[in-house]
């Protein structure tokens, strides 16, 4: 397994995590540029620990940004935020933290926990709370296991920090965190769940960092030798492609928080079945010719066919030319709690059931 | 001065309260009944004390609701919000309050750090921030002063609670706060600013307790002499009246947290110049013909000539004989400084200059 993120790593590291972002999680770009920035300037590796190594009784807290995508492209965070949230927490209950936790993988979003232990000097674990990205709070294995989401911290780059001391719903927490996060501008740090070592332990999807650079160590692989690498990624994460085409319309709307919308991708050659994918900021079902091919939480992932790069939601554009890869969820995300949360109905399709691929994850 | 507030005490206070609410604050009937039930239940009277009583070096803190007077009058508080809003804040902080404080006299918010003072056994100052009552966060003497307005904690009925740790200015406390509170259902417990003694000094308006419960007097003694308590009462606070006549028309609606609205007022009589006044929860502008009498920060209050009662703007209907009354705001209101924030442009009337009535409130 990874035991650090150096330089040389960054790069796998963000296409792995972009493509499990599933269109989500935030620009990887964005993301490996800063954690590039961060390990020049202060000269020192991120240091991966497993899950295992985090003592019991130990304090961690799980890190990233709450926000829209297509926000996220363009109002840039100034650097601090992580920090002004992780100590606003730290001071709140009186106690600091051992290691960080990854909320989610997907995205910028898996990066972003290695720029916060740069920044405090924590080490971070090989993991996450969701094995991907999901739109909203509540959707991770640590709430579903029924770890308080509260207290956490919202931070802004003004310093504007708050702290939900306590809300009597993960619900809630999604509803007034995206609240306020649309307020301070569509784009936050969040700080969120604080755990012991033994909740995490109890919880965390193992290994979510270290395949996030396997995969983008096979995309890096086929670039330089010309290959499409869609076919061994999918395979690495037990999954398959479900489609090659280009993208021919994208509808996308930034509303109360979030990037929604639908994009078609019409199939090279002669076929006339076109793939339809709804997305809230992450891709959630996938139909091809009508029928449902994927949907949540399997991964729906889409690919540049030119060059393997994941292409996230906010970057669909008419003509891409993409693979989309169907990946079986982490079976943490089957269970029937965790289906609840995170299967087609809790994303408003009650009539589309959820018809698992084959095999999981990892 | 008054030095402690007894089931004796209430009905006066809560008029005076209202009055001074000038429309907004709070709807003081619901406010005086659950202070009343408060006072039977523990037994004990509420102690006041002058500000001049607390240590320089004290920690006291406000409290009050934040909301629209027209979701108050539906959406009833459980009773518990004030205690978690302290007691998490105080949590945060680390220190305990000596004394609470009013945040705005007028309207239910008057009587409110009453109730909370029983619950937790803590006096409460003969003061406020503001003399009156005004819809926004920033528009006390001690934000004016430069009092930091975080940290602070807002609570709902469900023992939801959230501490703003730290906010890099007023207008961004009342924008998150608001935001927030819409969430939370339209009304919620806060507490905030958090004073040293040498600060609650140094900016209070001294007296307005004491103020509220000598109004409230007049019109309990008018009532039982079947007078018309308008003139005394203006003459109390230095004002006069501005109007008598018939409500003809009320625009009201509620949005973004705010009872905004119009209402017409036609004389009694054959004169047949109309009085119209417009309200954001408080009453702002008075014309008088289509020229205005008194603004902001100027009170102007509407009291119903059947009893004296004050008519918030949440009760404002078509029918009610009403004498409006034009109080002038206190000294600490008129400065250049507290101008800026509480004047006619910052309630989006730049065009209308403050022509403040002779005198002062207190």
């Amino acid at each position: 397994m990874l035991r650090q993120v150096a330089l040389e790593d960054t790069h796998a590291v963000a296409i792995g995590a972009g493509i499990l972002g599933t269109g989500g999680g935030g620009n990887t770009y964005l993301g490996r540029i800063w954690l590039e920035q961060e390990l020049r300037q202060r000269g020192v590796n991120c240091t991966v620990i497993a899950a295992d190594d985090v003592a019991d009784d130990a304090m961690v807290c799980a890190i990233g940004t709450m926000g829209a995508p297509t926000v996220g492209i363009e109002k840039l965070l100034r650097g601090s935020e992580f920090v002004t949230a992780l100590r606003t927490l730290e001071d709140h209950i009186g106690s600091s933290f051992a290691a960080l936790v990854v909320s989610e993988i997907g995205g910028s979003n898996g990066l972003r926990p290695l720029i916060a232990g740069l920044q405090l000097g924590l080490p971070v674990v090989d993991g996450d709370g969701m094995g991907r990205a999901f739109p909203e709070l509540q959707m991770d294995t640590f709430a579903i296991g029924g770890v308080p989401l509260t207290p956490m911290a919202l931070a802004d780059s003004h310093g504007n920090a708050v702290v939900f001391h306590h809300l009597d719903s993960p619900l809630k927490a999604e509803q007034y965190a995206r609240s306020l996060t649309v307020e301070l501008g569509g784009s936050a740090a969040l700080a969120m769940p604080v755990m012991s070592g033994e909740q995490l332990k109890r919880f965390v999807i193992r290994g979510t960092l270290s395949l996030a650079k396997r995969m983008g160590d096979v995309v890096l692989a086929s670039r330089l030798r010309g290959a499409d690498a869609a076919d061994e990624v999918a395979s690495l994460a037990n999954g398959r492609v479900l489609f090659r085409g280009k993208v021919v319309d994208v509808e996308r709307r930034t509303t109360r928080g979030f990037a929604r919308g639908k994009l078609t991708i019409a199939p090279f050659g002669g076929a006339d079945e076109v793939m339809d994918i709804v997305f809230q900021n992450e891709n959630l079902v996938a139909w091809l010719g009508g029928e449902v091919v994927c949907t949540v939480p399997d991964l729906i992932c889409i690919l540049n066919l030119e060059d393997g790069e994941p292409i996230g939601t906010e970057l669909l554009r008419y003509g891409l030319r993409v693979a989309v890869l169907g990946l079986p969820a982490p079976i943490e995300l089957k269970t029937p709690e965790a289906l609840a949360v995170v299967g087609p109905e809790a994303f408003g399709y009650p009539a589309i059931p959820f018809q698992p691929l084959p095999g999981n994850l990892l």
